[in-house]
């Protein structure tokens, strides 16, 4: 193999970086790569570390020690948030968008990959430094945002069911309590899933009066786990109060007039 | 802004690239971002693409004319795929996953981003020169996999229902019955979420006889749409003849030996 240049070692770890959100890469996993000393990789990954900062593309971090190495930790500029806020607001104002009962259809928003991965990696940033184990969610739609955020943070993800799926072996079975319509729904999740003693980030697309993250918060009890934090893509202006306390939402949906086809919702400051 | 090094456009372009698999950005774009002329960018792209082909990391594919860019296609090397196949495998084939009934707990995997993003990078490969509108699946386990070939692809995703869920607007409501148990099941889908005359890819995590399979094309033409390619993660190697034709597997289950507690599992030709 013919020597390789630092232009070529700069890209291929920024592409492995890339690729790998928060994995941890050791010096000497780049240095079995490219056959270089690790004085030649402390410059490149320098350099690294400055491309990121200059063009706002997140940050490179470094873990010190025997143990250490280099990783990406995806985040984005407050300035682009704003902007991405701001089209996502736009894209969902749209009368089409409204489902008798005041719903609102946003499965092209939230199925689309390029979207939600950067929608992902917003509601991330609250928790980046958070001891998170895993994240969780609830069947069906909040699963790819919550994938993402999971991929993001490096998260294996959790995904309560519905209604029990014993495929998927001895089950924890639970009745909740919607906040909004006051329904009796159930939730189960297999036993084997999460260990004792974890720390869980909720995930869902849409919160109203937070009765299904609250049922999610009994339900990890029985887990002898704990949620550490709650993020949602939208959540309704009312009712103010929540069931949970302390969560995240990147949208605020005032109201949905269904007569005048207006959706009224605003970017939050997550 | 002090000058631009060849080094930080290069890194820069490999990580705007690098995330956002399939997506094709423009010379103008990284000219007005780098300030820098057409001329130079193109030797840069040359530099990127040396870079992808040197270590094997995919590759970047140039379209010329007005409308052309450039753009990061994943892709996995042959060997990679035998070995991350041989991995999973081994992986897969551990006593404590047997589920009574023959089933396989595999949602530590499938819900693990890392792993699976590398699946999808695989299961996306034979259909990067496909005609694809869209990536449907059927709730809930295919859903990352199928979500992540998304992104891959860079196409939206559709999840089709076990039931009827109004909030996402009119749906098409359908029975099919599945290729192993003889079970009368339904599938349903939003009207509003096919456009007439699609082409999608199915892409599930697991198929046995493939009546659900079978299921989704059937729907697709309720859509006028159609099924043009169908991938899955793994396939029992019996029955050998499913319910639909043309299919790729990651791996091939060859039996599940309760009494043994063996799981005879191997990788496909994808």
């Amino acid at each position: 193999m013919s020597r390789i240049h630092k232009n070529e070692r700069i890209g291929a770890i920024i592409h492995i970086l890339t690729e790998h959100p928060k994995k941890i890469f050791t010096l000497n996993y780049f240095g079995e790569l490219f056959g270089c000393a690790k004085s030649t990789l402390s410059e490149d990954l320098d350099a690294v570390r400055g491309i990121f900062e200059r063009f706002e593309l997140g940050k490179i971090e470094t873990i010190a020690g025997a143990a250490g190495g280099v990783f990406y930790h995806p985040s984005v500029a407050p300035k682009e948030i704003e902007n991405f806020s701001n089209y996502l607001c736009e894209q969902i104002n749209k009368k089409d968008r409204i489902i008798p009962g005041g719903y609102i259809y946003t499965n092209d928003l939230l199925y689309n990959p390029e979207i939600t991965y950067k929608i992902a990696k917003i509601m991330a940033m609250p928790f980046h430094d958070e001891a998170v184990d895993y994240v969780v969610t609830i069947e069906t739609k909040g699963i790819p945002v919550a994938f993402m955020v999971a991929q993001v943070l490096k998260k294996p993800m959790i995904v309560v069911r519905k209604s029990a799926r014993l495929t998927e072996g001895t089950a924890i079975h639970m009745n909740y309590i919607t906040g909004s319509t006051k329904r009796i729904q159930t939730m189960s999740l297999t036993k084997r899933s999460v260990e004792k003693g974890s720390k869980v980030l909720f995930i869902d697309d849409f919160m109203k009066a937070g009765g299904t993250a609250k049922g999610i918060e009994d339900l990890m009890k029985e887990f002898e786990s704990e949620v550490i934090g709650t993020g949602v893509v939208m959540a309704t202006a009312e009712p103010k109060e929540k069931l949970i306390h302390n969560y995240h939402t990147l949208l605020v949906l005032e109201n949905v007039d269904e007569e005048a086809g207006i959706i009224h919702i605003r970017p939050s400051c997550i």
